[in-house]
């Protein structure tokens, strides 16, 4: 491995103190770096100025959806000119269920050292806090917008948990999560164990497991304290 | 929700400072619990007192492989008796490719607030740091032990994550990755990528991703420096 380190710097899921959010011992490791891939620069310099860096002396470059593969190769020039570098994204582990796994990608092909630092995962945080099965999981991103291949794509996640005892994680548009709910209610068995993971972190986090029968009736107050809260899904028949 | 909280408390993946594994804020909340569930009492122990704990007040209860159903329910006292407590693994996530994942199914079911706080996790670590898709991905636990079931299950993997760019992450017992590692060259084809995380947090951490045909040639020493150090292995086609 060549010595300059793209770290990988988890980032809040809520708003919350930096001292929530990274050990630290990481907290330190990032304050040695000065050059930082970000998803969002006003996010990232607020961020990175509550880990106590110098905000007048960051250079942060972006990297988003919008960002051409093209200009991925720049972007690691830190490392090639010897320099360590963070990768920060907006919420949660930067290239999961986020832009900037193919830089990680690059950074391997290139011979250098890749290091994750410990941090929150919406994804996994809301897993082991389901009591679902955590032996064998999966993650499906977004399902499809359209209401018909929406539920399709529901029954047959059902399905495949029920065969293989795998829980099945999925996230919403935060604006969507109400009609993802009712679907969910609609097109799962009773039996069938759903967990709602809400607003993660945050002082109302609602972190709560129910069979579908008992979810009937029993709605988050989705338009009003949860309305547009970040939510992840997961389902075990 | 009734207050009494279940804490799931993520655990060291290697010996390195408590002050690498939880973020400052989540010390502090550990600090006023005396009641946890642990894996094991020793390295338990050791950890809480790391984290500043007196080990002259703990109350530590053991729920591993061994604990029966019949047990769970016992577990959970401190709670009824209006009680916060701790969950805590051997290793990284409680109830993540780890036993737990039962009790907290109970203490949904009895209607306990259940927090998860932020912590190393293996799995998670290693796919944000492979490069590897981030958006879909799927954790299998451990594959097959005998051979010939265990090529058949890495060619379906294989085939799965080429078919629905679903990255795949598995574990193996440490003193087997050698031959889990040799396996996969073998039936993998050469341009599927894979990813080794061994030992991760530690020192030694060695986390690469290359292409079967080049990982050819240039295996880990796995006979040596990573003799029987945890690995999380990872595909995608």
């Amino acid at each position: 491995m060549k010595t300059p380190v793209l770290y990988l710097i988890p980032a809040p899921l809520s708003a919350i103190s930096v001292s929530a959010v990274l050990p630290q011992d990481h907290i330190d490791v990032v304050k040695t770096l000065t050059c930082f891939v970000v998803e969002d620069v006003r996010t990232a310099r607020r961020y990175l100025s509550a880990l106590g860096l110098n905000p007048a002396v960051l250079k942060l470059e972006v990297l988003d959806e919008h960002t051409s593969p093209g200009d991925w190769y720049g972007l690691l020039e830190p490392l090639r000119q010897g320099q360590s570098m963070g990768m920060v994204s907006e919420a949660g582990l930067p290239a999961v269920a986020d832009p900037g796994a193919e830089l990680v990608a690059l950074a391997h092909k290139e011979g250098y050292a890749v290091v994750p630092l410990v941090g929150p995962s919406s994804l996994l945080m809301a897993l082991m806090a389901s009591g679902l099965n955590g032996q064998q999981f999966a993650f499906r991103g977004y399902l499809p917008v359209k209401a018909a291949l929406r539920d399709k794509k529901i029954r047959e996640l059902e399905k495949l948990s029920a065969k293989e005892q795998q829980t099945q994680i999925f996230i919403e548009t935060p604006y969507r999560n109400e009609s993802l709910f009712q679907a969910l209610l609609l097109c799962c068995g009773d039996d069938t164990r759903l967990t709602l993971a809400i607003n993660l972190t945050a002082p109302d986090a609602f972190i709560c497991t129910r069979t579908i029968a008992a979810w009937k009736g029993n709605s988050p107050d989705f338009a009003g304290m949860y309305h547009k809260k970040p939510c992840v899904f997961l389902i075990l028949a």
